[in-house]
């Protein structure tokens, strides 16, 4: 619809006007007016922006808009406006095919330069035409660029919010309705992901989502052996079976590694390999000094490195800080749940055993939510060149809270309640003697044990309950939030009068408008936040599969469901992501790796600990193993982990992949290409592969004469042998 | 000498001609006559090859002569031929500045099409004549390449003892004594190696042989800091002090860094980044198929990667049964030792105190040399298809060998002989009673007690007085050998008859002539054996420097030596190395980072096991952790390593060498280069630095209808915004 050509796809395009099938009923599939086709929508809204009221004057709002509308309009946009709400316009801007080719062009220059396309940059054959097979989201991608990119990148730098373009809300992509319900319908019949849905969500979402919808799509696959050897452990072998847990850990390192590879035929495939390696510079970042390029020989802004490397290094502590508050937080609320599960009994316990509950859930978002902004301010502090090395920064400081709120009461209760809770019983008195003095009864301190159970409850609770309401959280919620929302703003637009009879909207656009005005409302995409789930879900199994072998079974059928809710999630209540290349899922590749070496470690100490104790319920001292026995456990666990993943690794090497070959293959032909263009004449590569002649100088008499007298010298020194020979 | 043009450096390249240097006295300097100079010399030895004595008819003998005359005549060589000694020839081959010129251009289409050239490759001006700067290395290089390499690869495919060339006994280069004397003369006034110098090795010896004496050097110079951290632990710091261990540990990780850093650089500069990914196929390689290469479409030979994989899993239970083997006698050695120097108090006790030394140095070589079959045996078996993969894995299977004899014993002290030693003492009054059965005398076994100095005692030996050793028989016994070798030998001609007066050489060839065949006795230059050494040495300093901190001291002023010594090995007592390209010192870079790791477990251990007992040396059990105090120091020693090695290593990564650059500067003009030339005209790329603007299909005036309309719609919003404000 935006690109104004027919969508990849063809089987259930023409579905819609058939017959409404259910995914259409949620999706509004208001098409556009052919006036209002667009690439993207701007919203310039004069209520946003951080400029003071009194500045805000009509005559500043217009020349602000004008200047936007003349800069499209120099770029070689076409632009319409229509009203969106009081003080707020809609710019459609459409970018005509000979930009959209240029732009294209250009990024293939840009791209061959860096090594990242094998073959030199096709010279559009039209100029005023793109070709059928050119993507939606590559045509997305390259206005958005064109649009947003700072002027170094050959962009328009028009970034919401910032210096000249304070009045600009946001610029987004509308979505493809008809594109929208042959997907979920697609989906909802379909078992598992190929390559050519892959292909599809590529081209209308670009690599990034693509490469998301592959990764989920290959742990949900990589989930199924985990899923049946742990239904097999949870009916054949014992809690806590080292079995299991060789098993899981193998598991482990065989997927990630697999997925390395998946990742680069992916990338090979779909032609961005080596696209890290070039990227738009974030329009924030500061310089220190001017300097050329050492690579392009351009003149950008040069920060030190080593400066911010030095400034990296201060994360080192923040990270510990959070860590000891957050553990600080865990602890006391622990306390207080023990002490009133299992000692008080005095007067409103039936109320307050929701206390720490209670705690947890407001003390835990509003840390996580400070240390965001900590996080967002430092990793800003470090002034990263480029938007994937700011990500990768920003990421890998949230994963460290994401692993401290995920996994810290899993933690406590393996290496502190169960071992040492029975040092902490004795202290109880003390806690309840104070108790007494403050409500002035007695709580009743003997009957203080150690639930044994309390790790896998724990832990049944995260893989199981908690998954499942997270799924309604994620995925149903926005949509009930939604239609309260419209519901609540009818109601309000009832009692302040109605706008429509003031802005009229066109009848034949009013329902196009009314679907771009619920868009603009919805959050954007975060892609990352799907990775985090993911990724915290899988630490789960590395760390703490042998608590409860059923936890892989939870997260398979999670994940089908995962798969498929996220792709609704973007068609109805996200905005459409703008789309961008990526041929790795980068840091949380990195964190998959630290959660596989650390579940070797929690692993075997978890099996080591609690293993026989586990078929003694009433053992008050759960921990079965001396100290030595617990780290020789844990020492040989990890070293087993280092040998079998470097295996792992060097057989993946050897069987060579057809796809990164045949990558080589492309290089390979066209630098043979190259060359022979270069050649004056054609004639040197072509002997190359035949034996060639070289012709000496010497005539073949004289040769012949040589090896003559040649082979006299040979005879006089075999004769002499003979002699010898004789002597002897 | 052999290129027939002035050598590479300037400065004392007369020298000879002035006074006799002191090198010169040991170099023979006689220069060839014009008629003999050449590049390669073919030793053609009748009594070579395993062909059957009777087959050996002078008809054979001719026939193939005349087959690899006829050979060199068609590739376009000049020969000459000489007598070398009864039923030997030498032909000295010398190729014409065409061939080497046609040679170099095919090595670097070769080279710009693997990727490896940055630039295209350069068609040689003049056909007939190579340029000034061409150097000597490249066209040995070339030269060896065209007569050994396959036919695939371009070669001629004389391999020395195979197939057709049975009677070839060698090919090798002569040295060049004019450059070999002024390279020792200034070697022996200079302190360290600079880059100019390297550049002039590279250029006489190729890259191979360059990057060893790049890695000394810096191995030499990175020996500084510990030297002088040892030298302040010696005197100030207590025995087994954990300050030095984990400056010394640092050190190790620091060290391999940095050399993973200059080994890219040099490869930069060298033009040679790359070439491990282009090697020349092995002669002996069978294919069980044939296929086209993933890569260039070229039919090769196919054999399964994943059959060479399982075949080398094999290689881990024939290691570990060498390790048992080898432990077994040293096992077995040591306690036969110790009963002697300790318990033992009979009969011939003076003489049977060298029994141990002796039954190691016998056994061990043994032992090596047997090892060295199997292993040879195994990778033969392994079927490689290039040099490089072969030389990998035959490396890593001796270094498994090399780690077990060179470092067993200390381990046996450490780990076994000091903390269990008093476990030993009794069943010592059984091997005490047979031996007075035996013997018929009393052996005194009361008075064993354990030399707690012994693990020091060892380590001094090795890493001072066997490296003095060594050194004395790497350099000085082989010139004695051959001083020794040639009195024999002019011994053993005058008893059986003066050959000379058959053979009589040429007057003016005669000096000439008695260097080929001097320097033809020579063994060929094993660059892995100098790697193997300084690795080993590596090793004594990462794995036990805590041990006795003088230790990198005596590594240290060895390496100044053996630097010097390694350069005159190569001038005196080899046959001068054909040069080879190399981008890294490959496999042993592995075994360092294995060492290193090795190194954090071994010196917290010896750390935690021996800090307090080694000052009180009455001690009879050493050993003074605990088990779980022990394993813990170990656990935490490891990650430590991890963690400093993660950060040095982000920390080199931040700061981009400089070198590099230049490199990806260069590739990136390259393809720069290469577009301009490929684009119909040149203005695309010119505008893309620049701000194009493309004219849009409609008229200012439109445009600026187009504007005012929009500001319209904008006005209405703000009106009705106002209505809106004032209403409230």
């Amino acid at each position: 619809m935006d690109s104004g050509k027919p969508a990849v796809f063809t089987s259930s395009g023409d579905t819609s006007s058939k017959r409404k099938p259910k995914a259409a009923r949620l999706i509004n599939d208001a098409l556009p007016p052919a006036d209002l086709e667009c690439d993207l929508v701007i919203v310039f809204d004069t209520e946003s922006g951080s400029v003071p009221k009194e500045k805000k004057t009509t005559e500043v709002i217009e020349d602000s808009f004008k200047l936007l509308l003349t800069e499209l309009v120099n770029a070689g946009f076409c632009f319409k406006v229509r009203v969106n709400k009081p003080g707020s316009v809609f710019i459609f801007v459409k970018a005509s095919d000979a930009v959209v080719s240029f732009a294209s062009y250009r990024s293939q220059i840009k791209d061959w330069l860096f090594g990242i396309r094998t073959s030199a940059p096709v010279i559009p054959a039209s100029q005023d035409k793109l070709d059928d097979d050119f993507s939606t989201a590559e045509r997305l991608r390259l206005v958005h660029d064109r649009l947003t990119n700072s002027q170094k990148d050959h962009g328009l730098g028009i970034t919401p919010g910032q210096s000249d373009w304070v009045f600009v809300k946001s610029i987004f992509a509308l979505h493809d309705p008809q594109f929208n319900v042959a997907w979920i319908e697609r989906w909802s019949t379909k078992w598992a992901l190929d390559d050519d849905e892959l292909d599809i969500i590529k081209n209308s979402f670009g690599e990034k989502i693509a490469l998301y919808f592959a990764f989920l799509q290959y742990y949900f696959s990589g989930l199924l052996f985990p899923t049946v050897m742990g239904l097999l452990a949870f009916f054949f072998l014992p809690p806590y079976s080292p079995i299991f847990a060789i098993i899981s850990s193998l598991w482990c390192c065989v997927f990630i590694e697999s997925w390395k590879h998946r990742e680069v035929e992916l990338a090979v495939k779909w032609g961005v390999r080596g696209c890290s390696g070039l990227d738009t510079h974030r329009a924030t970042f500061k310089g220190e000094s001017e300097r050329a390029d050492p690579v392009t020989g351009a003149l950008v802004q040069y920060y030190p490195p080593w400066k911010r490397v030095v400034k990296q290094f201060t994360a080192i502590p923040t990270a510990l800080a959070a860590g000891l508050i957050l553990m600080g937080v865990q602890a006391v609320v622990f306390v207080i749940e023990i002490f009133l599960s299992e000692i008080y009994d005095g007067p409103l316990k039936q109320y307050l055993v929701f206390l720490p509950t209670a705690l947890l859930a407001t003390l835990v978002p509003t840390f996580t939510a400070f240390y965001n902004i900590i996080a967002t301010r430092m990793t800003d502090w470090e002034n990263h060149v480029t938007e994937r090395t700011y990500d990768t920064a920003m990421t890998q400081k949230m994963f460290v809270l994401n692993f401290l709120t995920s996994y810290m009461g899993l933690f406590l209760s393996s290496y502190v309640y169960l071992p040492f809770g029975h040092l902490i019983a004795p202290n109880m008195d003390f806690i309840s003697a104070t108790m007494e003095r403050v409500i002035g009864e007695k709580a009743s301190a003997k009957n203080f044990t150690i639930n044994s159970h309390r790790l896998r409850q724990q832990y049944i609770y995260f893989t199981a309950t908690a998954q499942l309401i997270n799924f309604f959280v994620e995925t149903l919620l926005p949509y009930i939030q939604r239609r309260a929302f419209k519901e609540a703003k009818k109601l309000q637009e009832k009692v302040t009068g109605a706008y429509e009879q003031v802005f009229k909207d066109d009848e034949i656009e009013a329902p196009f408008l009314a679907r771009v005005r619920a868009e603009a409302d919805f959050s954007d995409y975060i892609v990352g936040d799907d990775y985090r789930e993911m990724v915290v879900q899988f630490g789960y199994l590395s760390l703490f599969a042998t608590v409860w072998p059923l936890a892989p079974l939870f997260s398979f059928i999670n994940n089908w469901f995962e798969l498929r809710g996220d792709a609704v999630k973007i068609c109805l209540d996200t905005k459409r992501p703008i789309p961008g290349k990526a041929e790795t899922i980068g840091p949380w590749l990195n964190n998959l790796i630290f959660l596989t070496w650390l579940g070797s470690l929690t692993t075997s100490s978890l099996v080591s600990m609690y293993r026989f104790s586990a078929t003694e319920p009433d053992c008050s001292y759960l921990v079965s193993s001396r100290p030595w026995v617990l780290l020789a456990a844990v020492l040989l666990s990890e070293h087993a982990y280092f040998v079998a993943r470097y295996l792992i690794r060097l057989i993946y090497d050897a069987l060579d992949s057809t796809v990164v070959q045949k990558h080589q293959r492309q290089k390979y032909l066209n630098r043979q290409q190259t060359l022979k263009r270069s050649l004056p004449d054609e004639e040197p590569i072509e002997t190359l592969d035949h034996e060639e002649t070289v012709v000496t100088e010497a005539k073949p008499d004289e040769w012949r004469a040589a090896i003559a007298k040649a082979v006299a010298t040979l005879q006089t020194s075999l004769v002499k042998n003979e002699a010898d020979k004789k002597e002897e």
